[in-house]
């Protein structure tokens, strides 16, 4: 069951990462969401190409929404892991979508993955892979 | 053999990736390189922790430079894959090290592993192995 | 384009890999392959539960037999680089399937994921992503 | 604190994993283990090598062991992750040891990290890292 939408949780991210921006969810269901960031100049590397740490973030950011979906706002679940692979550049100048798929909602851990592509493109620029633990109800 | 040392590095570093700043090299020799990234606001997440994506930038830029230290200014040399594991929160307030280890170095892949400490702490907040393609030789 | 079918693919694994054994092909597209394992007794642990190398050894060669169908009978290819999440455990007494999803077909490395299951299960028991470096050809 | 020696995991292993055999532990110490597999002819691949899910075992067991020696015999500690980067061809005919360092050891997560040799080599063959959830105490 989703218990935060779009909407919600772009709030929620909004205030606890204020220093976070360029984000947007596009799809929040029950097998998880994807995310858009509108890349920016400082996300940029030589070439036009988008920087590692930036796919990174947008790969953590999309699970985290996924995440927190499902369980609510608690901020406090954190990444414990990720595995990620960078297959093709990106497109320049163009915006980025992360497509998450949560694949374990457990009562500690969560896993899913994460398909990255250039906004209209078919190909896969990158995966991930993430875990984060859940922190124990007090 | 070190083709680049710590001033070189960090010549090209800034030369090529401007919007990347606040890192130092303390260490460059034939086992590896140690970086320092000085922890700015921009890198924080609430609490006064360092963002996952700060992170992995400080591993990813580490392993970069250990490379480019062995093979010279290859800027094409890109990472094909990463994975990272957040251990512990990292002291607020600290600058960070990433101390690189380089494991293979072949002709057309390199790969190493990355210990990230808060400064003069002795444990391990986070650790990261990459693997880097060399593109061929003109 | 399919080069080798579920057919040649099992024969030619059956020729190169004479330790392996259990294995088979369920589909072969040009999307992937789902390969399935009949557990026998050396594949288990106390609890009937199926071994991490197990369902290791099925995710690398599901992504095989993924590359060869497309590659032809480049026995060379060697894995590089995997990274598996385990999730839940396995059905006792139950064959495990490993759909495998090509995601990158390049000239020297190759990138897929595969999700393991048990038999007629909807729920992953565990998540790979693997890399595949492609000998030149001669 | 080491709460079980070489011996004590030697046994422990041999009563809980019968189908598992040719593994020793060389070292056992605050910092982790080393474990030593005599390479079988079922662990072979053409050309003589071993096989990727032979290193992933042994990878797997020594973390295993490297953390039982810390927290007793926890027989359900399960391995929830675990990333691997195989580098170089390991030599025909040699046993091969993995040299594990556990990085955290938490209440519910223990992470480590394992280099894997051809024995009496300095040349890293693989590197594997591994995380393990802790069953909970009744």
């Amino acid at each position: 069951m989703i218990v935060m939408d779009a909407g919600a949780l772009e709030a929620f991210i909004a205030a606890e990462f204020p220093q976070v921006s360029g984000y947007r969810l596009m799809r929040v269901d029950e097998t998880g969401v994807t995310m858009r960031l509108d890349v920016q100049h400082r996300h940029l590397r030589p070439g036009g190409t988008v920087s590692g740490p930036t796919m990174f973030e947008l790969a953590d950011l999309a699970m985290y929404a996924a995440l927190l979906s499902r369980i609510g706002p608690v901020a406090l679940s954190v990444t414990t892991g990720a595995s990620i692979d960078f297959m093709r550049k990106p497109a320049a100048g163009r915006a980025m979508t992360g497509e998450c798929r949560l694949l374990k909602l457990g009562r500690t851990l969560a896993v899913g993955d994460v398909l990255i592509r250039s906004e209209g493109a078919e190909e896969v620029v990158a995966r991930a892979s993430l875990t984060y633990a859940i922190p124990p109800k007090r």
